[in-house]
């Protein structure tokens, strides 16, 4: 899978590819990052990519020029879908990263400053997504997230002992507590059921944490499913 | 005001601390963003910080002893708040940012691979955030995403010609469209009330957009907010 990033801070994009699990996929192929600077397709001899918003108000408004030439040159003449991430998209969850997981290649156009001309989203932009109810400083953070959720549910990056069946927000649920070594820690031991081998029990002892844990952090994920499967 | 980002990937958010806004703000003192790697509290000669979770299932735990080890060397004698980032946490928002813009010093910790042993989130952490309904492959980029948001109500972080109060999700409202030069691109051109001058008339024309953009992507924004003032 390839994801192209549009955004002006190219560098952390490429500090980010080599970091973590996402470093893993990137050094064996299973992911492509490609970080392009939008700063590079400005045509006025400053290189400037924003100026100041019609009407007045706070900050300053990407140019649609760079932004819509910028986007053109990585397509080329193929049909890759733009993902543009803004707090008016449709709010982002597991479900949408699955959905995305499907796709071979995707380009990522990340805004900066207050925000991209309105004509620039029109021409260019297929998808406009929101990673939560809050403002970021730019489009770079919400780029990152996005790629970390969706990756995992790409085929190969995610090891098969890391596969992600049971966690939180598959079937509504929020996943049960974790513990590892060492058996005590200051004074706290591990659920004794956890080390008795009895896989039956185990088991359902996870699913009654998950349940537990789910209704006491956030009782709407249950309700939201029962709705759902009404 | 002070960031303390406790995790396996120091230099991404070294490289983070760079970028933009906030490369601006730590620059000049501002803001501080100081990432503490968690491996090097590892006691163990390989320095490992993971390990097998009991009662089996996918992925490593991180271990307590670092985790602990590493909170109560930043925090030293000081009181300053722990932050988790973890699904189960509750949902950030705007103003959750808000909330947490008011403190001068702050602990985010960051969870890896399939979390943290849960006797170590008892013993250390204060706060469990989510960023949205999402897994992502560590706590390093909710991090990012939380610094981001929370700076942005700190003073001194945005400078006066980019303050927030027009912001998406200031009054339960999205933000209207932004447009910039040139006037005409592409052979779209930009709403000709925003050329008039007429500062009423502007401000009335971006109230309206700010309503008719929410109601067409957010409207449950809408709905909520006229809850909360009941």
């Amino acid at each position: 899978m390839i994801f192209n990033v549009l955004t002006l801070y190219d560098e952390l994009i490429n500090e980010y590819a080599k970091t973590g699990v996402i470093g893993r996929a990137v050094q064996d192929g299973t992911l492509s990052i490609n970080a392009v600077n939008i700063r590079d397709y400005a045509k006025n001899k400053h290189k400037n990519v924003d100026d100041y918003p019609y009407g007045g108000g706070a900050g300053m408004v990407m140019m649609p020029q760079p932004v819509c030439d910028c986007v053109e040159a990585v397509k080329g003449d193929k049909n890759t879908k733009v993902v543009f991430f803004t707090p008016r998209g449709r709010v982002f969850d597991s479900s949408v990263a699955k959905e995305y997981a499907k796709y071979d290649e995707l380009i990522l156009l990340c805004g900066h400053f207050e925000g991209i001309d309105e004509r620039a989203i029109k021409l260019c932009v297929d998808d406009e997504i929101s990673m939560g109810d809050y403002i970021i400083t730019g489009g770079h953070i919400a780029a990152m997230c996005f790629m970390d959720s969706v990756s995992r549910y790409v085929d190969g990056v995610l090891g098969n002992d890391e596969s992600s069946e049971e966690e939180s927000f598959e079937n509504g649920l929020l996943e049960y507590e974790q513990y590892t070594r060492p058996y005590e820690f200051r004074g706290m031991t591990v659920p004794d059921v956890l080390l008795s081998g009895h896989h039956k029990n185990i088991s359902a002892y996870k699913k009654e944490r998950s349940v537990f844990v789910t209704e006491k952090y956030r009782p709407d994920l249950i309700r939201r499913d029962e709705n759902k499967n009404e």
